[in-house]
């Protein structure tokens, strides 16, 4: 900020968190249900106010609701968007720093009544503008897995390169080469083999597990040309 | 937001804003002195906090500030990021959500002693996480560069395409092959030729002269593989 420019107002600040992840090789976002007005009931993208008293930034806001109202730790978790304006809220001028979080399904905590797993093709109406900044979501994480390890943070801890090019498949929407796909992850240099962990057998060969490389959890690997 | 939580604390909200202009070939930032306190008299990027009465949206607070304070219209606007924490400013918790501007230089204002436009290579210190924020800036610029028609903003109205291409390589701090440029270029396809518009003679044969095709003021061309 800048300049003879006292005019400091109230604006409320919130975040909001786009968290998706893959169920039977398709994505769904997770929904929770909204406790209180405005929109009582309804079900809405994960967020919440920023707490000053004890979140460091906005990104620690948006882990403190994935934690406290998802009840999760750990997804990988990047800004997407500020989204602000006097209607996007019922209540008043609003500045919304939207989040987006990628997380695999197992680590998501079992039933409960007020989170919903929906498959994109199925979401509700949604409350504010969460549809837009769902949206926005959707194409960061298209695009942005063009050139990038960020399919990793849906998958589990191991998987095998058909798994990891069918996760990629999954977001893109279209099938990929394989060997330009495995000449691409060899590029970016994060997937290192776990010894000894293979997987199957039966009726196919036995399949080497991966993982990424440590420094890639929370940090993306990058290819300048896309796949 | 969401949920049962209804601690809505006041967190002072900010537009910050990276104008950046080229100046003999040299990207430069526009930096404005400081009026009031913290840090008066100080140079930093322009800024100033939200006005809920008449701002439709934080990017036209960011156009509002470029307008009352630098006295500037119609630059290229694009979000950035949104900075946040209890330590960028000595107010208290802070957010600044942060655009970048580009603007040809013939579009500022003649001298003013409180506008100061410097080499980056000359920055003086920033107060708050304006440099942070900056370098956040030139990052996106450049990578941006690589693939859209963003430099344009920086160019007048009409240009050669060897003076488009300088301006790409100043940005991008390396030369590029002229034919590869003119095929991206091409393939993008949001540019036209200035009916009868030629430039120079002298010594050198007359260039056609060029200029974005209308609507692309606002929005980028963009190819899907990088230059």
């Amino acid at each position: 900020m800048n300049q003879s420019d006292e005019r400091r107002e109230a604006v409320q600040v919130s975040v909001d968190v786009v968290l998706l992840t893959l169920v039977e090789q398709q994505l769904h976002a997770v929904l929770l249900r909204r406790q209180a007005a405005p929109f009582a009931g309804v079900w809405a993208l994960p967020g919440g106010f920023i707490h000053t008293d004890e979140d460091a930034d906005a990104k620690a806001s948006a882990a403190r609701v994935l934690r406290t109202k998802v009840g999760i730790e750990g997804a990988y978790l990047e800004q997407l968007a500020t989204f602000s304006g006097p209607a996007r809220d019922p209540r008043g001028w609003s500045v919304a720093i939207a989040y987006c979080a990628l997380l695999p399904v197992q680590n998501l905590p079992p039933d409960r009544s007020d989170i919903s797993v929906v498959p994109l093709s199925a979401l509700p109406q949604l409350p504010f503008d969460h549809r837009a900044i769902l949206d926005a979501a959707l194409e960061r994480v298209r695009s942005k897995s063009l050139y990038s390890s960020l399919p990793v943070h849906l998958c589990g801890e191991t998987f095998t390169l058909p798994q990891l090019q069918q996760v990629y498949e999954n977001i893109l929407g279209e099938p990929l080469n394989k060997v330009s796909f495995r000449r691409k992850m060899d590029e970016m240099d994060w997937l290192e083999a776990v010894p000894g962990a293979m997987l199957g057998g039966g009726a196919h060969r036995p399949a080497q597990l991966y993982r990424a490389k440590p420094g890639f959890s929370q940090t993306l690997a990058l290819t300048a040309r896309g796949l």
